[in-house]
This record gives C-alpha cells, sequence and structure tokens, in this order.
C-alpha cells in the first residue's frame, strides 16, 4: 500500500486523459465484440461498466469547471472537450449494443477496418490529452485525425456498397446499416474533438 | 375587458416560456395522432397551425435580441436556447407530418412510451423557463430531462430491435424507422435545451 | 501576362467568397450527375477535383485565422463560417459519390427539384459573402435561404413518401433514401451558414 503524503489534485489535463483512456479501453471491448467468438452477453456488460466509468470522469470534469476559479481555457470550451469524448463514448457502446439487441449473428468482416481506425483515433487521442498543457506538438495529431477519418469516410461507403450489393437481406442490411453508421459516428466523434483542440490552439496562439 | 395602464415589456423570460408552452400543445397533439382513432388529416392541420405560433415566438425572441442593448445573457446563447427550443418544435411537426404522409395505419403501440417521455421533459422545460431569471433550482431540470432522454436512448433501442424482428414488411419498417427516429430527435433536442441551460448557470455562477 | 505592381492580400472576405464560388461549381456538378446521359465515372472525377480545391480554399482560411493579428470577426465566428461553407461541398460530394458506388442507374425526376434548390442557395450564398464586409443588406439573403430550406423540407418529405410507395425495390429504396438525405443535408448546411451570417449581424449590430 503506498500512502499519499501529498492533497491530489486532478487537473484539467489529468481529466481529459483519463476521459480518453477510457475511449482507448472502449475501442478494445469493441473489437472484442466483433470477433467470432465472443460472447455477446458478456461483452455488453463489460462495455456498460467502461461506459459508467467514462459517465463518470465526464462528470467529475463539470463539477470542476463549477467549482473552479480560474480555469485553463473558457469554461465553454472544457465543457465542449468533455462533452465531445463522452459522445465517442456513447457511439462506441451503442455499436457494442445494437449488436447485442439487433441479435445480429455475422458481422462482415469490413467493420473490422472501421475499429482499427478507431483504435489508432484512440491511441492518437490519449497520446495528445497530456500536451493540451504546453499546447505544443498537438499539430500533428489532428492532422492525422483529419485524415483517418477520410479514411473511415471512405470505407463507410465502400460497406454501404457492398451492404446494398444484393447479397444481404433487407432486414440484414437495415441492422447492419445502423450498426456501421453508429461506428462511423464515434469517427466522426474523434474528428469533432480533434477539430476542438484546433480551435483552442488558434485562442492560445 | 381589461384595460392596459402599464406599457407591456414582455421579457426573455417569458418568450422562452411562451416558446416551451408551444411544446407542450405540440406533444398533445402528437398523442392525439397517435390514438386509433385520430383523424391524421385534422391534427396534422392544427399541428402546422402550432408549429406557425411556436416559429413566431422564436422571431420575436431574434428580434428582441436585435432591438435590446442590454441582454440578461449572451447574445449567442438567447440565440441558442431559442433555436434549440424551435428545433423540437419541428422534430415533433415532422412526426405528425411523416405519418400522414407515409399513410402509416397502424403504428406500434411502443411509440407512446416515446410520446410519454416527450410529454414530461416538454412539462419540465416549460416549468424550468421562467426559474431562468434567478438561476435557482435548475439543478433538479436538467439531471431529470437527462435521465429522461437515457430512458428514451434505451426504449428507441428496444424498439428498432422489434421493428427489425421480421414482424414487419421491408417498407413498414423504412417508414416507421423515420418516425421513431424523429421522435428521437425531439427527446434529444430536449436534453440540448438542458444542456444549454447547464452551462448558463455555469457561466452564471 | 499582367504584372502585379501591389501585393496581393487576400482578405478574409475574399476567401469566403472564393469558398461559396467552388459550391456554386460544385452544384452544377451534381446537376450534370444527374442527368440520363451522365458519364458516372468522368462527373464523380471532376467532382473530386472540385472538393479538392474547396478544401484548400478552408485552409487557407484556418491559416489566415492563425496568423492575423486582428480578424474582422472573432476567430471562432470565422472557423465556423469557413468550415460550415465546407460542410456543405462535402456533403455534395458525397451525392455524387453515392450515386457512383452504389451503382444507381435510375433517379426519380424529382431529385432535380432539390438540386434547383441547391442551384439557389449556392448563387444566394455566392452573391452574400462579399456583403460580409459592409454588412449590410444580407437581411434578405438569410430570409431568402431559410424560405428556400423550408421547400427543400417539403419536397424531401414528398420524395421520401413516394419512395415507400411500394413503387420501389426495398435496396432501390435504400440507395435512394441515402442520396435524398445527403441531398437535404447540403441544403441544411446553407441554412446553418445563413445562421452563422445572421449570428454575426447581430453581433456587429
Amino acid at each position: 500500500m503506498r500512502l499519499r503524503f501529498r492533497p491530489v489534485d486532478t487537473s484539467f489535463y489529468d481529466l481529459f486523459t483519463e476521459s480518453a483512456g477510457h475511449l482507448v479501453r472502449g475501442v478494445a471491448l469493441l473489437a472484442e465484440m466483433l470477433s467470432d467468438t465472443a460472447d455477446h452477453d458478456n461483452v455488453a456488460a463489460r462495455m456498460r461498466e467502461a461506459e459508467h466509468a467514462a459517465d463518470e470522469t465526464t462528470h467529475s470534469i463539470v463539477k470542476k469547471v463549477n467549482s473552479t476559479f480560474v480555469t485553463p481555457f473558457d469554461r465553454e470550451d472544457i465543457y465542449a472537450l468533455g462533452s465531445g469524448l463522452d459522445d465517442i463514448m456513447d457511439s462506441m457502446d451503442e455499436v457494442v449494443d445494437q449488436i447485442l439487441v439487433y441479435e445480429v449473428k455475422v458481422l462482415p468482416p469490413e467493420l473490422s477496418e472501421q475499429v482499427d481506425v478507431l483504435q489508432r483515433c484512440a491511441e492518437l487521442t490519449a497520446a495528445a490529452m497530456p500536451k493540451l498543457q504546453s499546447m505544443k506538438e498537438l499539430e500533428e495529431y489532428w492532422i492525422e485525425i483529419n485524415r483517418l477519418e477520410n479514411q473511415g469516410d471512405k470505407n463507410h461507403r465502400r460497406i454501404l456498397a457492398k451492404l446494398f450489393s444484393g447479397e444481404f437481406k433487407a432486414m440484414e442490411v437495415l441492422k447492419l446499416k445502423d450498426i456501421v453508421e453508429s461506428l462511423e459516428d464515434a469517427i466522426d466523434g474523434f474528428e469533432k474533438v480533434a477539430n476542438i483542440v484546433e480551435q483552442l490552439a488558434v485562442k492560445e496562439s
């Protein structure tokens, strides 16, 4: 057991980093859900827990904004960044929930391409959050996220074209379309967060 | 007949309360549209009127922002709140219009659950608007709206799972899916308004 | 060859006008894509170029914001307007791409009504951008855009009702629904831009 001698003051940077950490965990669960041998109920239960943990962090951010006199950025921007990160978790949770409640048994292999994109996005975002303190070396992050979002967009249209090709039954197409759209929402969410960070950097410069 | 001795100056608080009042009326019409014996043309015509009345109030808000020198909140926030309330009315109007133009005859009973959620949201929002003046006792409002939105989200996924279960024909699923998504847009709209109010309270504190 | 004697300083107004000019070109390509005799691959390739050119202008706007000390509006508003215009181009590019990758052969004639709406929106927006400098005579612009968006909304619901009427096969409906929704996103994008301009005018007044 470690003793704590100094009062703990989690900074906004720590909380954003924590929030992005939940996203890394969320993508890992998403990848697990897509594997052929996944126990859907079990993964979905763990995703729900991860989503609750992410909610806690978001609430801590909002509470800290309310109780802090001098904030490192405008209150609205902290709020936007916190809820932007939270929205991504919600979209990933939605994917897992849709696979569960729609009782989808076979997922086209193309979906893993989107999970790969999400994995890169989550890692980059988690690595970028601590850099908000110095506001340095962030440009590469948002440029790469934008590139990944473009890639995700191309994948998305190709997956939809496949779904509409006549290979799947109408009801299966409807289920899978909802799922791939939630995947795209998650990718778009990372772009939104990157845009907020870019605007913050513009303001600070 | 009552004589008016004092000049009438409708405040921003009155206008927001009026705007939320239109939403209470809109939900009532929505509930009527969903009843088995509803005359769709008749309800849709009255909804159109209610939507126009809501538009008038929104225009009054924008006009007042333009002509007032000192506003109680930032102009952008007044604008965001006004258009946030207006968006909800548009979504509810869309539901009624979709039921009419898609010529949907049988609506799954689960849809009323979402209208119940909307009814609670509209009442809470209408009760919260006058409190913007003191900015007090609003926390309960936005917490409850967030809870209702979560509930609506769960209902939404369950309804979709039912639509995709094979019980309905593909074309019927497409029509109903559009309708339940507009219902969800309206619920999301109430959450957006609650978030704006929460951010206002953060700024003012 | 013309000699340039004065240093060229493209203003923000010029860049916004340039950005709106790309939209005029984009709509023209969209109209071409919808014609019966269109070579889909060829039009899509030219649309991709037009979209890249629009991206360049957006990047110039962002770069100029970053390197300019005194901006004519708040940095965030310049950013919002620039990315608002860019989003419209993305939606129009998406329509062309969907027609290509979904291999849609027959497009219902009603789609041209939406392209007509987009054409009017693009022209009005291109004519409004230079007026940002004086902030005069802009009210007519945003009122007309709002009217066009309402018209587009009505068209949209009527087109969906037709798609759901039983005249088309389920898979065809799914493809066409995606396309008409991207068309509506583009129209909504013009309304968003008009709203930003309206809010700018409110701030400046």
